[in-house]
């Protein structure tokens, strides 16, 4: 069975959360304390260089990384739906998830984790990159009700978390009509599962 | 025939020339001027909102992004050797899809940009992260000829460019043995191109 290296308030987490909901994969959680530094132990660090969570082991296969650990289990359980292997439908989920990765963290993923976890960051360099990240997702969903085709892909899964939790962060979320209608749509589907927290915040 | 959008000193637009030339696809190069700030124009701001290069078109098909470049072009014109689509396969390619997008970007790229091209970033932040970026390239490749798998892949021109243009930021190469032997094996592949510069660099 699938052993899941989860931290409850990492986005990145709720990622592989959501995926392993949605498609009914068994798996065992095992919790990871960020505070308790878990994720820096030699163990941990054996797993993933990088010393962060998520992490999946699947008998001798190991992933870190929030967006290959949504490949992985997207291709082993999921279907072309979630993430397609067509030239185009591939390139685009990538250009999504290289989004997720870079411009979501760099902004409002960082800012919350100043604010909630005392990250040593740049706030304002942050709070301005997560204004730009916020309105591009926008203005995309004015058009397209999903990030990277014309339904649900792993791209969704892998922009959603630290966008929908901007406002722990203190980043309004009330100028995003079509990011917060996109957040209903995901929120509404089968198998989602809701963040720890998420339900508190106003507008979350 | 694919239109590039390419501007010469760009890492990002490097990785698009090293698979153009490796797999010998036929396509016309659109120089881009980043001190003219052709990339924030009208015209190029509606094929890629993020107002970066590279971006390809192909007929109908706009991406941006330069690895979901790298995997269009893969999956169109090359073949599972350099992108599998296995889940294993397809998940270890895209943990280093994932780093070459935030820790080598956010670290050497951002540095390099700071003091060839006065961009706007935390230096000593970008240098701090380089390092870290560099060795956990380096303790990968002192075990591993290759980043993903045991040959190449998209995941090694993404993580190449950058990497390898280091001291450009002013950042030594010297202490990453491993790392400077993959330059190498990249640099001894049928169809490579060199980066306009890196000839100059010493350890480059």
């Amino acid at each position: 069975m699938i052993k899941f290296y989860d931290a409850p308030m990492s986005g990145n987490c709720h990622k592989v959360r959501m995926l392993l909901s949605m498609l009914e994969i068994p798996h065992e959680v095992v919790p990871v304390s960020l505070p308790n530094m878990d994720h820096k132990t030699p163990a941990h660090l054996a797993r993933n260089p990088l010393g962060t969570v998520p992490v999946i082991e699947d008998g001798d296969v190991v992933i870190y990384d929030s967006q290959a650990i949504l490949v992985y289990l997207a291709k082993k359980h999921g279907d072309e739906q979630l993430l397609p292997i067509d030239p185009e439908g591939m390139a685009l989920v990538q250009q999504w998830l290289s989004y997720a990765v870079n411009e979501v963290w760099n902004g409002p993923a960082l800012a919350r984790a100043f604010l909630l976890f005392d990250r040593d960051v740049d706030l304002a360099r942050c709070l301005a990159a997560a204004k730009t990240t916020l309105s591009i997702l926008d203005a995309r969903l004015s058009q397209h009700d999903w990030l990277a085709l014309d339904r649900l892909t792993i791209a969704d899964i892998a922009c959603y978390p630290y966008a929908a939790l901007a406002e722990d962060g203190k980043i309004s979320l009330a100028p995003y009509s079509a990011l917060q209608a996109w957040f209903k749509r995901i929120e509404a589907l089968p198998g989602y599962v809701t963040m720890p927290g998420l339900g508190q915040q106003p507008g979350g």
